[in-house]
């Protein structure tokens, strides 16, 4: 039987690889001045809990959709399958490591705390030992994280399970809060927007995120083909654990989801403004003529401009849409004889789809040479 | 800490169906003349042994990707995950069961014998006990298989870590087949194709299969925007599981692999001729006249057409593809003054995708009204 | 020379179908009981006005895009290509008829009489001579018209050009109807949706009509991979003209708009019942138990509904897509005991995209067999 | 009545834009050292002469494709809507030129001198009157073109029309060429590739070309949404036609044809290694190790390559496809302990299809640091 076992060993070593994604498709933001804008992942299952994949797939589906980090955190009180899996909690995350550092997946280690609400969901992540967050109560649990390194994020807030009615603070999140124990919040879960979360966000200091909470595979839950699953924009230093946790710590984040991004003004601005390029053809605009203006988005969303403030000496298209990877044409109608002495024309827009607080969008101005 | 677990079950009670795929995409053969066609795949793996997702995930797979019937096969003698999951052979069957019968998917028991070449891989489907066929020897296992009632298969025949050079009938072979012991063979496994397992079935009476032998999610091991996994076509009495066995029994099947189908010509004729429609506008076909006639596809796959033998009197395209679900224009030009008192043109062709036997194609007769 | 032109003659024989698009794509809608369900776009332009190709494109993109009938209508009264083509007001439907007649194109003479608002511009089809529709007066063409038996149309009475701050009905409008000379009424117009022509079109009996008015190819002004041209859905009793006409006449029509259809629920309900088919699985549904409805639409559009009612002793989604050519998994939970006993389950939506009325949508009932 | 006209301007002044494509889709190739990559297209017809189309849609056409220049070359002794546009060969040219500079589109004058085989058709573009050569004698018209300063072009010298059993170079293509007055031959011609060209190409240093030679509309001749029209890429000094002109004369060109490239490999190897990047991970590659690379491609084109030489120390796949735009992973394992001292591992490819004479790839070597 030993010898058998060797045969099948040696039978099945070119099998690791079958069913590999073998492409990848990258994420296409600019970087920032002074930070890489990383794509993560930060709140992921597998059969270790109640999920419905082996922790390698996790790292295949990171790669395959052009992620630089994720944290699998499998439920800590939660284990559904724990009777044909009685593995302990950091196991998940051990089976997932080798292939992550082959492939230059960054992989974080975590667990989601799971209670009822108040407070609900909590994951910690950069933690080192998964297996001493099981503890009765959830404040020892969010202490013992912390005490290990511990970011910690309220999941899914307004998950309607745990609140039917309203997206509600409790009690028990300021005592987190005030404890140092609550780091980010997700604004974004799932195929999910909490509004009261981004507005949290900014009133308290957390950290904007958007998780995938994935449980079956990517590709049945999300439309990988024409969208994405959620995902947490990092802008940081430098593409490593350390740079990633330092900018979760200071807020440098903005949150993914479909086709939106949700985040402060101070990285939504410069990301969209290194995102456009406006290319003015002949000839320069005068009264009564049409300028054809070519506006290129080398991102991979689509900007959604609508006009804050008419232009004075000409009229522009009211509503924009920059699509993704394309050239738009924006024509422009002079009305007045003054604005072919104008050379620098300005238009006033809102991006609809960059939101920076709960029903407010980002005011942008694109400027157009008049030569 | 029972009634909190009490608490959590109730939390997650509505979670059994997130993640979710909520749609499904049929697959579009018409019937036969007293069959219906069952789109089906009888090899399968989970995380049970070597397989990277949950048994469940094979169902709701299943259900979206249009299909009639499937067999969970996991490897008996190979288990690469023992060590987390020590469950039995049974185990995978069992836990998708429930949500198979549900959805409507006829789930078949079954399981692989997994040894070196000869005799490779077996897979036995149908059987009652998978624990009972891990035996020492693999003729015992095979007869144990056979007791229990299976339909046993030989697997990627051509599998290049178990048959580098050659593809290679062995005396292992003759063995199992004149101990009754196999009943049909895989011509496409995964994404290969393997030319010698179509001969043997048509030399051998073997029934012809075409199954995915998937690891990873079928998502991300197959482009299932653009194309479908490997399928066996059953053309079964009824849809149940005994029919399934009795049309398996009676080599009433086709392998469905990419753009192609493999089968005997008395399945694929009829399958083919119930797939289009000829619509002949006017006019009449006349000398140095072009007719332009429509030819419409109602099935799935693209159906290319090589002219065998010029047709006479006129001229048609001698290369025409039927794209799927549409309608393709043909073009006739009449190179005679008699063709206009031929009331039915015949234009004679082969199907090149549809394949009877290594390297030979379907032919067929599209008849045209000329009126 | 003369010889040099039959060489010429010879030389382009066979490139009279370069460029042509080989493949019809169907429009998949039922038919309702006793009318033929045709597809039709009564409002086209060709450079023989102010369009951008030759009439022949028109018959050819009909062809490819699955449409039965349609009317090229060139502008009567506004020629700007009139310097290089200077031709008459019925050529464009003379160059295009040969083609239209060997596709099975139904091709319907048409002009389009083109005045400032009021009465804007109308639309008259079924017309027997175009050149004679040029006339001083508008009231005097529409007579011109009606007396060769034309169906007349408002063409898009909401156009920002002649109509920019409402959408208003003049009295010129009410004395071409006192007239008998109205017929139809544009409710949508290109990519245009006027919801007082739908109120007027139910209030006034006037023909619910959707055309593309296209200038350029329909391929650069109309997503065709993955939507289609503005078509008015006409239910005639035969595949002919004068079925159409006198469907037209009787106000048996919808207008198909991206994903939205309007028009008469005398229509809208057949038709959405003879698209969808529902499967109930095993097993009855009982209390605190899900059941999995499986509901196939066999159109190409995706209904959008929205619960009316909740169902008495049991839950549904109060929302749910049923997407074109799938099935989609509708989750029903038994809130009662007593639901094991009802043998007949009743879903109470309204189909969001298929709208009645300004603001309306189609009520429907969805009846579930439940054992 | 002049008034009526009037009206009628003002009405129609916002429809010039109507149906208007309004976003461009750019080409991704890099540009190589001391050359911008111009994508152009020399090779169109309009309804002025044989064409389906107005001539501005044309430019409307190059602007969304993401060209960069364009000719209308308009058959000269073919023109089979001379009944209905009797206007002369320059007048296509001049109603697309303003929008052609509004739009930033390079617009050459051009004309096709259209005869029988020999010499079958010329293009002569860059000229400055197309009247003046509609004359008697081929050879005459070529003349006037070289005197107005043309590029002339053997345009599709494998028509089966003109060619039908062997693409011949007949004694009156050496006689223009002789006389100067035989640049550049079409290597593709719309869906057409022809080998023989490609060898004069190289043989008689004739420019190698892809053009488009559209009669309908783009969208409906060629698949827009997967694929593109044929290109010639101009590697240029400058985005101007007189540095395009320069360029032609001196072969500085590929063919983009579908998902292959035609050319010289002094342009075709720097054009491939600009579009790959190189990704190297942990570990170093050891005996029995595998390691994963991955290779981005930042180009349109799925880069087919073939094993030319193995590698020493390592095996790596024998066949792999860059995907364009994707990020592919490359395996390679270690086959020799002396592996890992290796600081610079180099794998042997040809790619298959960027094609440098008939029936030879293009060899690359492609270098993976080793750390």
């Amino acid at each position: 039987m030993i010898i058998f076992r060797v045969h099948l060993i040696i039978l099945f070593l070119f099998l690791s690889i079958r069913g590999y994604s073998q492409e990848r498709k990258e994420i296409n933001f600019p970087n920032l001045p002074g930070y890489l804008t990383l794509k993560c992942d930060f709140h992921i299952h597998t059969v270790f809990s109640d999920g419905d994949v082996w922790p390698t797939i996790r790292v295949q589906e990171a790669w395959a959709e052009g992620l630089d980090a994720i944290a699998i955190t499998d439920h800590i009180e939660y284990r559904p399958h724990s009777q044909d899996i009685p593995s302990d909690h950091n196991r998940s995350h051990e089976i997932a490591l080798p292939l992550a550092e082959q492939l230059g997946i960054i992989l974080i280690r975590g667990g989601e705390i799971t209670r009822k609400m108040p407070p609900g969901h909590l994951n910690a992540i950069f933690v080192k030992n998964v297996n001493l967050l099981e503890r009765e109560s959830w404040f020892d649990a969010c202490k013992e994280a912390r005490d290990q390194g511990a970011f910690i994020t309220w999941n899914h807030p307004g998950w309607k399970v745990q609140q039917p009615d309203r997206t509600l603070w409790w009690n028990d999140h300021t005592r987190l809060l005030e404890a140092g124990l609550l780091n980010g919040i997700e604004v974004v879960n799932d195929d999910s927007y909490y509004p009261e979360a981004l507005r949290w966000a900014n009133e308290k200091n957390l950290t904007i995120l958007a998780n995938s909470d994935i449980h079956g595979p990517t590709g049945t839950t999300f439309d990988l083909e024409k969208s994405h699953r959620p995902i947490t924009l990092v802008f940081a230093k430098e593409r490593s654990p350390q740079s990633i946790k330092e900018a979760l710590m200071n807020r440098r984040t903005a949150a993914y989801h479909r086709d939106k991004l949700y985040g402060d003004r101070a990285f939504l601005a410069p990301l969209f403004l290194a995102s456009v390029e406006i290319r003015s053809e002949l000839p320069r605009l005068e009264n009564m003529q049409v300028k054809y203006i070519g506006v290129h988005n080398n991102s991979d969303i689509d900007y959604k401009l609508k006009q804050r403030i008419p232009s004075i000496g000409f009229t522009a298209s009211p509503l924009l849409t920059l699509k993704a990877h394309r050239t738009t044409v924006l024509e422009i109608t002079g009305t007045s004889d003054e604005v072919k002495n104008v050379s620098n024309l300005k238009l006033y827009y809102e991006v609809e789809n960059l939101i920076v607080a709960p029903g407010e969008s980002l005011p942008v101005v694109l400027e157009i040479q008049n030569f």
